[in-house]
């Protein structure tokens, strides 16, 4: 079986290429120098992507709505690096516990700008963001918000809310991340909504602002977003709305999301034909901004044939745990040799010690050998976030690129980091 | 719906009871006064419970094979701590990466007792181990054996190794952990195995002193496990042989796993009628070991009714990946009243920002309320080992109790620790 590619996959961050001496290059690095310099496996980010898909949003945005604010939804990549990015490009933040809301602050997010959700958030959690100043706590429920309304007594002050509604639409995602359908664990129901609403309004210490949805992540169909619009449109007339995110990406060639203007049509238009022009439009994308501006370099430890060929590499569920809890597929390149084609079709497993340790199923290689390094594209969300020390693996750096500049945000885990909190 | 429990499900750690309060009680420590004083979530270790289950172990197999060592597969929970239990105990230790190793020694297992595995070792952890002097490398695939020759050659020095072989027979377990299967990226296929003895044997760096399997994890099948044996015994006559572990547990009352005796039964009478009597026999139990040992605290964070009655608490796929990988089951009570009659069927759900984040379906629950402290037994498998920083949430603190003394092992983590990696 032969596949020839003239060309790269255009999951890649921008700027990506094959440069002179034939090697895989991000944002101006040689992916192969990349994986010597700084060992693997490594998450290696192009900044400049970063940059452009958060200017991109926003340039996007204010063409079809003047009232708005971007939000980064930081739980797609809590690095402080990337939180900094964001800040400096004028993003606000969308953080969902108080350790988020800690990355966000030291990143340089101004709190004013910083909206705290969370279904289960904790008295701690709550504390914290008053404290912060947070410029906006979404409740998800009742007790979340006499919690909140408790505590800001006891401060003596008033805290602007939004209320999460769940609109009883269901996006057309693994159910592990839709979030929109009536029998969730986020948000007030469409019949404790008024409720909620009464209840937030007759506190002196909350000021409800408006309402809140996110009906799930990554989302190819573009109705569910205008149904939950009217939906949410139905509870009166507020200042403030806020749509969430879950705008889907492509991970691999096949995977043709809408693009951000397709998307904003959508919701703007909806948004404008249920509650008119003038609304202030809160937005939050996560993954939109952060999966292609990643890709993950892993080194070739095995090959091995038995009745599939199996290509071993030195990381695996511990650096990303999405293939194996929503079954998300991957493409895979050799940096050595990306335009190479491939010989064989190949299960590129992981190192951990289970047969679910697999990242990319069937995937097309050009005579994979040890020592080769091994790209998987569009890493950058929710790979670092689920980053764990399976088989006491240490967790992966992160290096930022740009302009052919390689510099390491996050430096590798150590052995001797694994214990530091042993204290017996 | 009522369900009434006269006693506590036999899932529970050793010595666990209801106190005279009224209170759930594990190592003779009230769990509600654990919660108060150590905060949640936290996995609670029954001390005495580990002791009992590795000198049970022991003492079985001893009763039916003279020559032999157990060793604790400490992928299961690497926990410097629990390391440490089990090197008191007696066992060996069974590690499957540089930073198991790391941990084993530290914890105080001597080197000649610990054995390497893993499907894609690389170079640096083949010479942490030649280092380190370990008793065994499992070798895994022609890579690892010719990669382990060189470097055992560059030091002059002969490893002891063992040959992972894949007998070709599955499990009844989750496809994700089940190993034995032909088409596998662990072990040597049945067609390989010969030319990899007559390679180990022909090499001066290496001494083969026999052959191992491990078909799988959470296994209630003893069939498989016959078959294996009789599989690898047609590879002729070795002097050792390392059958691995896979012997289930219960993770709720209605799951019946064999017993120890039985599966060494099945075991042990398929090795001496293949092999004879006077094998030295090397066996693995990991979860075994260790999953009944331990209980996570958490507490109730809200209390939603929608379409079900979803109860918030404050950890959930950071600390226990397993419902979310594998579709596990788990029980649950409430600390403050163990033995309360159900008062209806809840979603256990978890903090963080997915729909898939729920730790137990259709729990009966009595009357659940915010501060409750909500138990789940049976975790001490797997859930420090893939626990992560999902939503920036810190890691749980590990807590050792035993007559009525609870001790911290591991603290928790901080939000100061999640930064301790970023250098930018």
């Amino acid at each position: 079986m032969t596949t020839t590619s003239t060309q790269l996959s255009r999951v890649y961050p921008r700027g990506t290429r094959v440069n002179a001496r034939g090697h895989l290059e991000i944002g101006g690095c040689d992916a192969v120098e990349l994986a010597a310099e700084f060992g693997t496996p490594a998450y290696v980010v192009a900044e400049e992507d970063l940059r452009w898909r958060a200017r991109s949003f926003v340039d996007e945005v204010a063409a079809v709505h003047p009232d708005f604010d971007v939000l980064f939804a930081s739980k797609a990549f809590p690095c402080t690096a990337v939180y900094h990015v964001f800040a400096e490009e004028g993003l606000g933040c969308d953080v969902a516990s108080g350790g988020e809301l800690a990355v966000a602050l030291r990143a340089g997010f101004q709190p004013e700008r910083i909206y705290l959700h969370g279904n289960a958030k904790s008295v701690a959690e709550l504390r914290e963001a008053l404290e912060a100043g947070v410029g906006c706590v979404v409740l998800d429920s009742f007790d979340d918000l006499e919690r909140l309304a408790a505590l800001a007594a006891e401060r003596s002050v008033c805290q602007r809310v939004m209320l999460r509604v769940t609109p009883d639409v269901s996006g057309d995602t693994h159910e592990s991340v839709s979030t929109g359908q009536a029998d969730s664990k986020f948000g007030f129901s469409l019949a404790d909504t008024p409720g909620a609403i009464e209840r937030a309004h007759a506190s002196d210490q909350l000021e409800l602002t408006g309402l809140h949805f996110h009906i799930g992540s990554q989302l190819f169909e573009l109705e569910p977003f205008r149904a939950a619009v009217r939906a949410i449109a139905s509870f009166g007339d507020f200042p403030v709305y806020n749509l969430g995110g879950g705008l889907g990406v492509a991970y691999t060639a096949s995977q043709h999301p809408p693009s951000v203007a397709e998307y904003l049509a959508a919701l703007i238009d909806a948004l404008h034909e249920e509650l008119g022009p003038s609304k202030h439009l809160v937005l939050e994308p996560g993954r939109a901004l952060v999966a292609n501006s990643t890709v993950t370099l892993y080194t070739v430890e095995t090959v091995k044939r038995n009745v599939s060929t199996w290509v071993a590499v030195d990381g695996g569920m511990s650096d990303n745990l999405r293939p194996m809890l929503y079954g998300a597929v991957y493409e895979a390149i050799i940096a050595q040799r990306p335009l190479a084609p491939a010989s064989e079709r190949c299960q590129i497993a992981g190192k951990h010690c289970e047969s679910g340790d697999v990242i990319v199923r069937d995937a097309p290689l050009p005579d994979p050998v040890l020592g080769d390094v091994l790209v998987t594209p569009a890493t950058g969300a929710y790979g670092f976030s689920m980053a764990n020390n399976y088989n006491a693996v240490p967790r992966a750096p992160v290096i930022f690129c740009r302009d052919g500049n390689a510099r390491l945000v996050v430096r590798r885990e150590t052995y001797g980091d694994l214990l530091t909190r042993d204290v017996d």
